[in-house]
């Protein structure tokens, strides 16, 4: 266990707004996304991903996406993520200020052709095009390509990870500024993730950013431990766990940021979350979606007696 | 990662009968239980815990571990455990015919006082005891030494990793034949996990053979991939993840034992376990327990598209 970066701090994205609410049916109003923001930045979190510039016939619940990105611009200290599927998403992301703009390539090509119409290469290409339209407008927007189905694939199966690598490295040099891998599914196992994380380190170094898990089949902590212990110090997570998986049905979502606060926070980690005030969001995301199921583990029974408050946000 | 040994291959003790059943009001008729330890049996554990020699005024729904330790001895290849508190329940083991003793011993003196109304070096001079009279007998029961609140304590808060590792010793030393270490509550987190395991495996070396994992808060399954990764191979679970801490009401119970069927097969370790058998009880369990929560993970969404299944029970 690597005892001497215990204490390097961890950064949590929550991604509730994006990846939670595009997996929900109803319409969460903005008013209440705007609430929801304030509180996640309040709780703590210093990035934030609030939103997915894809077409609102596609996703109507997240067509408030630039007034979200606006807002949150306007929290001190946050940094704004934004999912973009295409330069056109990436356009309005620059245009409402975004500070990330997310560009996810699904690794599996059957996951990528049914899910974006486009193979891998496509999207690549597609991030070129992005990364040339940001550097001709003089923007300062961070280009992250987020691969996805990076440890399998519901349609597919198996990923190859020298797939997973290539993908990476040709991201890299189309000119993305940051990488991130996802278990998008809910397939990996901490052994494969430790592999994967490590190999891709190798490629990308600090442009590897973040690990994105869900806890579909139980092992979100595992596999957060996992990458951790790879070196990675950023990580996805929602509010509840929310953020299904389309392909499992009455399966948990991401890793839960509480989860992530308690993991971390047990551990003397720092991530500057304020447990009470993530699970106090709990509930009241809770009441704001009424019966969608929310998921993670640590509200059932509390912190332990034993969790560390000294020097951490309670 | 430790790739050497991925396949090098891992016990699951199962103990739902014992650890599951205890913490349940009702007491399971003998004629089910018998059923379910075939089930266990044929869905591949190969060590079971099957009750708790302890009075049955204390405990009514174990009053039948004597007929479960000699049924379970009729099946092939089954190490058998019983628990036993005292000299007493060890000479009621030793005359079923149990093949290990599980004698617990709380770390924490606030819950060792609680709980067994002994100080922790009490039941050392206990297991002196039971040690000299299994000798006299010149019986083959083995004595295993469960550390439990290893890792914390409902009632005491924190229990000292030296304070651990010196009963352990003292434990050795008075005749345990090996010793396992417990998270009774689930405060351990996996850092936690692999410092003390480490620290144990080098004072007890091969005779530590077991972790015993709650899932209470969540990281069951990253503490299970911490000790293995210290270099335990043999880990306590429950089918249906049953086994409450009565101090953390709807918290979940034990790791489930498909959860570590599923995690362990996932890397590619060996167990042994059946998963679509184990699968089945839980259904079965799920049935003949009616009210009580199951727990667990994997049964949710099921096995990934990529689970290998060569050279692996299906």
């Amino acid at each position: 266990m690597p005892d001497i970066q215990a204490h390097s701090p961890v950064a949590v994205r929550d991604t509730s707004l994006r990846d939670g609410l595009q997996s929900i049916a109803r319409t969460v109003p903005t008013a209440i996304k705007l609430q929801w923001l304030q509180a996640l930045h309040a709780a703590g979190l210093r990035q934030i991903e609030v939103g997915s510039f894809v077409p609102p016939r596609l996703l109507p619940q997240l067509a408030d996406t630039a007034e979200l990105v606006q807002a949150a611009c306007r929290l001190p200290g946050l940094e704004v993520t934004a999912l973009v599927p295409n330069l056109r998403g990436a356009e309005a992301a620059m245009a409402a200020g975004a500070h990330v703009m997310l560009l996810p390539l699904s690794a599996s090509h059957a996951h990528s052709l049914a899910n974006l119409r486009k193979t891998p290469d496509d999207v690549v290409a597609e991030l070129g095009r992005i990364r040339a339209a940001r550097d001709a407008a003089g923007g300062s927007c961070r280009i992250e390509l987020g691969i996805s189905t990076a440890f399998g694939c519901t349609l597919q199966g198996a990923v190859a990870p020298a797939e997973v690598l290539r993908l990476l490295r040709q991201g890299l040099e189309a000119g993305a500024d940051r990488v991130s891998l996802a278990d998008t599914v809910g397939y990996a196992d901490p052994l494969q993730v430790g592999r994967l994380f490590e190999a891709a380190l190798r490629v990308a170094g600090e442009r590897l950013t973040a690990a994105h898990f869900h806890d579909t089949r139980g092992l979100g902590a595992a596999n957060v431990m996992a990458a951790w212990q790879a070196g990675i110090r950023g990580f996805d997570a929602c509010v509840g766990g929310i953020g299904g998986c389309p392909h499992a049905p009455g399966a948990s979502g991401n890793v839960a940021t509480e989860d992530l606060a308690y993991l971390f926070g047990s551990m003397g980690v720092p991530t500057g979350l304020h447990f009470a005030a993530l699970m106090a969001l709990r509930d009241r995301i809770a009441g704001w979606l009424q019966d969608e199921p929310l998921h993670g583990a640590i509200w059932r029974a509390g912190l332990p007696k034993t969790f560390p408050t000294a020097g951490l946000a309670a």
